[in-house]
């Protein structure tokens, strides 16, 4: 593969699971950090030349630039054992990665970034207003995974996939986002699971 | 391919995508029909045996069930030319599905959604409150496909991928959340584009 470097902020859930696929496979990859807090990924230069969405994770593979996190371990991840052979289990991936950036990290990942980075003192009145449908939805995409999960050792198939990458990222610091994991047994079991994945680095690595 | 039901509301974009996806490849699928205004998606049954996160569209192949819009036609166009043989342009493709559920649909779909079938004088504060910054995320979505359509003639490489039918979906459909298609010149060229790949459907048919 070419040489690949990740645009990044690396406490970013979305920045670690491109991280994490990398690590899978044991493909190096140069790590090149922006501080969202003080708009380095809304520059003039980075829009022109990352991506006009103004957002990381963007994977650099020599001189093209692909933004959205699942994009980005989907590309590392083609063709590999993270990504099922069979045709509805491929799409069934899929369909928890759209799930995942639907109703998992608007809600899981954007309260822990409202708690851990914005501050309780500091929220809008809009932030204030938007708090417990985020909670609720959070804690059902939570329960959707657990519920699952009781059910099977994996999100899709019998061994992991890209899905249960992509899912761990945020999942795994839920309760930065003031969620209880104790409450989603299964979904702690799982977590275990993927952590014992072989090649497996944890997000401050 | 096994006997496919495509789970839906027919006037959302979201179901949309699957019909015309599946239209583009002759496809015949049978439809049935959900009032989500009245929860028919959120019963004890659609939950159970439909899909657990109680949304629209599910495509059924045979006895197993595909939630996600994206994944869903992901699922009919896997191995067409829908989607890029090469490996850069197939991540780029999803990176637009994946793009188009955080950033468009939520903001240009919500707002149809809210003024077409809510109403403006049923709206909750809530809803008030997240007006601004939905309109401003929708038109900033609108403004980015504009300029990269500016630039070349489908979202991914020199030919219409599934990134163009995705974002079809809604986009053709974005003056219903009261964005203003004729401020998107190169969006409106694309559109027509769209309408043109052989075995197109309209929305209403």
């Amino acid at each position: 593969m070419t040489d690949l470097i990740l645009h990044e902020y690396a406490a970013s859930g979305n920045c670690y699971k491109v991280r994490l696929t990398a690590a899978l496979f044991g493909l190096p990859i140069e790590r090149r950090e922006y501080d969202i807090m003080t708009g380095e990924t809304r520059t003039a230069d980075f829009l022109a030349n990352v991506n006009a969405n103004g957002r990381i994770p963007v994977l650099q593979a020599g001189d093209r630039f692909i933004p959205e996190s699942n994009a980005a371990c989907f590309y590392l991840a083609d063709g590999s054992w993270l990504i099922p052979e069979d045709r509805f289990d491929r799409a069934d991936m899929l369909r928890w990665l759209f799930w995942e950036q639907y109703n998992h990290e608007p809600n899981v990942a954007t309260l822990r970034f409202w708690h851990g980075w914005i501050g309780e003192a500091n929220w809008s009145d809009l932030q204030r207003a938007q708090l417990p449908a985020k909670q609720a939805a959070g804690a059902a995409a939570l329960a959707l995974m657990d519920a699952h999960l009781a059910r099977q050792d994996w999100l899709v198939g019998d061994g992991p996939t890209l899905a249960d990458i992509a899912l761990y990222a945020y999942t795994h610091v839920a309760e930065g986002g003031g969620f209880r994991l104790a409450d989603y047994p299964a979904v702690q079991a799982w977590l275990a699971r993927v952590e014992a994945v072989p090649g497996y680095v944890a997000m401050d690595a």
